[in-house]
């Protein structure tokens, strides 16, 4: 490598980007020409990684965080041998190309996390580093390093600023996760200026306080050599996360727009452009211009890629050898797939007894984990109460156990979810109060938008939750989450249906389930569940009737079955519809959908502890729907089912009524 | 004083806390107990307030962030004098009593801020020392302090874990708010055990990292004078918030349960009550007991703080005096009223120039602005974009602007928007893109929860925003926060409609209002708006037909006339209408409602650039909804309305087969 190829390869990621950025008339400059060295440095003289084979699964991890700099990764990628032609990147930004306006995950070979929303990109590494390292001791064994690599993340000043930046942060200083590392791009400008107007405070002094190892390097312009030593002391720190403060000038190059705002989130312009390469000693004349020899000299990661790769499948080869039942594991965690019977002997549940639907998730949950190793996944501070501690002890520093303690950190736990998702070989769930879903959800968005089958575990989740009151009473939140795409919604009304949901929820592979559990104990209502039973439908008839349809979901079912007793009492007939997940239902056939509600029967009344809004889909014009349609209040459950009127009374008066009308 | 006074105050609000989260059987005594002598000292020797008239304006202000411990803040209401008697605090978290399990703001006289959700009292305590600063700033003149008071939260482990409290905390320091005052009860023990298994930071370190003052109290149960001592130099600090990190023991008394997380969450249990009674030197046989010399010397706060409450009045006086016309806008600002003629001269929007409604909405904010002083806001890191940037400069450390910058802190931007109205005097709003609105949720819902006016300006609010992609693209944001209780979700088709909606958010004394605002440039489709016009009632005939009704918000208005006139030509008289905001139209009575959609016409047609989840609300059985079930795409917006469907000549398809249905 000579000075000259490293500046010419660092120029053309800038010239690329700029292109690419003024051909689409679209996109963020700055952050690409300002990251050039430290990005160069780090994929050509660190990186671990087989362009040609990008799932490679001991690759190392790179997340840019900072997913606005986009034509920043599009470029490496290119430039590194990735599936990713010149022709994807002049169709950056256009419909049906696959280079989007920020990375998405699979839409791009290469691409490690979606990134955009910020702060989501810096905690999915810790996530990913957490997993390497839970999944490394589960699996190595000495002499059989198997998984072994770093996992690093480009982050920004507006990824440091975001609160869920933050949490990450501290939970990975508290872990140790000495196998991440942050380059953090220290450019002190942001898009309505610079960083000055908004903040101040000492980051890499905040990261210290929060265990991590600290290093600055003062010219990320130029000093190649210093980003170089910088990150081998991080690879170096075993003990500590990484983060190293690098100071860059945004778009620089850009004679006009360098180390400016004007930098950040807009084409340069034809003429800027054009000045741009001047100054970079690049011919103005010439768009997407890749000069040969740096073509070649990026192109060195195939070879070195593919060295390395093989290297690791003769030690895999050596593994399989030794461990060949940990190597049957291993191949069925990095395919995404569950061990043979892995729903055998998920518990049933029958008799007089009433059983809290997060109890019986809790059993799900580690009749689940016996069987599937690498399950693992935890809780916000809230364990005891949301009944989903992992068998078998913490995961920390030192242990091998798989119950993740995230802490007091909502958002960042589900980031981290999805960011131990991304790095694969895992399964995961995470548990907090229902409530809190609203802390997590930008990250659930993510989760939903990559078609990851990231597991939410949500308790306590109505107003039958009692004496905390309406500030932990969940009302909106089934209806927030119905709304999103490819999110499943699910509901159980009682144990069997909350194996049936945990099993829905693990059997998944294109996208995330929330599981919506109840704090309060509830009788048990429907029958055993079986793979692909009724309640893995969606709804289903439970108790059949003619005259009218009651339809629920959760806690509320019960209270459906006890009006349709007192309505046979009177001479009214009804139907009983459980639908715990509006989705699942949705997905079933035609005629499956109309025989649990016929066309022919518009007397329908719906009852579930929330909002009613939405409703109408499933009662139709005649329908009534009984809900809360107000924010909860301080006192027992039941008083508040009382009170707003979630009693089998008022579902026989409704029910009365659309008989009547 | 005498210590012996002290002591047992302290422990009067100890054993009220115990007893009654004892006979509620529900509730957190472990920090009541924990935190009763830094309560007690602050309370007692620094809280300026007048507990017979709690809303004197120059007041203190204290949050209790850590709101599980709320029977803390009832104990110090009660024992000072507030409208809180004994019996109330026998109803803790019982129906319709004024003691519910967390604070409610306006539910008991003495509470600043509705807590629980950990980590936005913490936030709201930071927007309320900004609302001090800048309302000083504008109404005090040489000689006339009449705005001038410190906030104080008391915070909790769990509050500084979360990222809203860091984003918080971030920009308090930037800042250099330096009448905040955190007293942090550092605990060292969460819900779920000992604070070391989920966080190992150094908390002081980083608060300074940040620009704080960081004092330390070792042993926060028994040194009432240091506590004492810290509290004075807190208040002597005037250019950093401070923060004080207070080591103490959850459960304080408590023989078996004191530092452990069994004090935490659940109540003692009748026999440990009597044994940390005893341990106290209590009566174990006494309930809600109150040594007379504890009430008398608790209550001097009243003597007390009628003294500084008439002091103030005097000085208030002289001010009048003085600055009559200030005075008469500090009269309105304290009451919540705008100054009269304050929606005069609001911009129209007419010919054939089409305008971006978030580029209205800044022409409308700025004349808004200019009529109300006490009118503050800002953005976080997308002023530019957001097009909110109020004129007149940003306030900072040194200046009197009221353009907030937050910087990329989402989340705290909204919990201090929150704090703002807490503190009264202020109007604020707040702005960023609409996807991340999905940051902001829990901090909107306490906004809805609590009944304050806070308005939500989220710009680019669809696919239309074009290239950036589907992180950036909301879909089902618009049904999600439509869930959402007492929130007004305005969508203004065009200029027009966007002065009405911000008329009718400033207007709002009740709820939060969001205006959801287009990135691209709509064309001019609505009447001029007047008060109470016909945008303001949230739908409305735009144009009027006989065979189908057409409904649209936003964007897709112009769409819908479009497909009016193409229908037309076929033969098809549509009706469109117009409908901003489902939750204003809502309110109208039902005879206007059926006036805009007859129920006898069921043929309908909804477009809206959103999940279609929710709008068989209005367009019934057999209506069709056009929209985007699916998350979007990165391309230019015009490319993307033609690749979803999202076209006049979609909705023609739909209007016929539904008027032929």
């Amino acid at each position: 490598m000579t000075a000259d190829l490293s500046t010419l390869s660092i120029n053309t990621i800038r010239t690329l980007a700029i292109d690419a950025i003024q051909k689409a008339n679209s996109g963020h400059p700055g952050l690409p020409m300002g990251c050039a060295p430290m990005a160069y440095t780090l994929w050509h003289q660190h990186l671990k990684h087989d362009p040609k084979q990008p799932h490679w699964f001991d690759r190392d991890r790179f997340v840019l965080s900072a997913g606005h700099g986009s034509m920043l990764l599009y470029a490496l990628l290119h430039l590194t041998g990735y599936d990713l032609s010149l022709d994807d990147l002049k169709a950056f930004r256009q419909w049906g190309s696959r280079t989007p306006g920020h990375p998405e995950w699979h839409e791009t070979p290469g691409v490690e996390a979606t990134t955009g929303p910020l702060g989501q990109g810096a905690a999915n590494a810790v996530g990913m580093a957490l997993a390497e390292k839970y999944l490394a001791r589960h699996f190595n064994r000495p002499g059989h390093a198997i998984i072994d690599h770093f996992t690093y993340a480009l982050v920004s000043d507006g990824d440091v600023m975001e609160g869920v930046a933050y949490e990450a942060a501290s939970i990975a200083g508290h872990l140790g996760l000495g196998k991440l590392i942050y380059l953090y791009d220290a450019n002190e400008i942001t898009l309505d200026g610079p960083l000055s107007l908004t903040m101040s405070e000492d980051v890499g002094a905040r990261y210290a306080a929060c265990g991590w190892h600290v290093q600055h390097v003062t010219d990320g312009d130029r000093d190649l050599a210093a980003l170089d030593r910088a990150i081998a002391a991080a690879k170096a720190e075993q003990d500590k996360p990484s983060i190293i403060v690098i100071k860059t000038t945004i778009g620089f190059g850009s004679p006009k727009k360098a180390g400016t705002s004007s930098a950040h989130g807009s084409p340069l312009g034809d003429a800027e452009v054009a000045a741009t390469k001047t100054a970079l000693g690049w011919d103005p004349t010439q768009s997407f211009h890749v000069p040969a020899d740096v073509a070649a000299h990026m192109g060195e990661a195939v070879a070195k890629g593919a060295r390395s790769h093989a290297a690791w499948k003769q030690q895999l080869a050596a593994y399989r050898a030794a461990h060949a039942d940990l190597a049957v594991q291993l191949d069925q965690a990095i395919a995404g797939e569950l061990p043979a019977g892995w729903d055998q002997d998920l518990p049933t549940f029958t008799g007089a007894k009433p059983v809290a639907t997060r109890s019986a998730a809790g059993k799900v949950l580690a009749a689940l984990a016996a069987k599937v190793p690498w399950l693992l996944g935890g809780d916000a501070d809230l364990g005891g109460s949301t009944k989903t501690i992992v068998p078998g002890g913490d995961y920390g520093k030192a242990g091998e156990g798989r119950n993740l303690r995230f802490g007091i950190r909502e958002h960042a736990m589900a980031a981290m979810g999805n960011g131990m998702l991304y790095h694969g070989g895992a399964r995961t769930f995470v548990a907090t109060f229902f409530v809190f879903s609203d802390y997590m959800r930008p990250s659930v968005r993510l989760a939903a938008l990559n078609k990851m089958p990231a597991i939410f575990v949500w308790t306590h989740d109505s107003v039958g939750l009692g004496e905390d009151g309406p500030t932990h009473q969940p009302v909106e939140h089934l209806m927030a989450l119905r709304a999103m795409p490819n999110l499943w919604v699910f509901r159980p009304a009682d144990g069997n249906e909350t194996t049936a949901g945990w099993r829905a929820a693990l059997a998944r592979t294109n996208g995330p389930t929330g599981l919506v559990l109840s704090r309060q104990d509830l009788p048990n209502v429907t029958p055993a569940p079986a793979p692909g039973s009724s309640a893995e439908r969606g709804a289903y008839v439970l108790a059949d009737g003619t005259d009218v349809i009651l339809i629920a979901s959760g806690s509320e079912v019960a209270i459906a079955l006890e009006a349709r007793e007192a309505l046979a009492k009177d001479g009214v007939s009804a139907r009983v519809v459980s639908m715990p997940c509006w989705e699942l239902f949705a997905e079933q056939p035609q005629a499956y959908r109309e025989s649990v509600l016929p066309p022919s029967q518009a007397r329908r009344v719906s009852i579930e502890a929330g909002v009613t809004f939405g409703w109408r889909e499933h009662i139709g014009d005649r329908g009534i729907a009984i809900g809360v349609d107000r924010f909860g209040a301080s006192a027992p459950g039941e008083v508040l089912y009382e009170q707003f009127g979630l009693t089998p009374a008022a579902v026989v008066a409704a029910a009365k009524k659309v008989v009547a009308s």
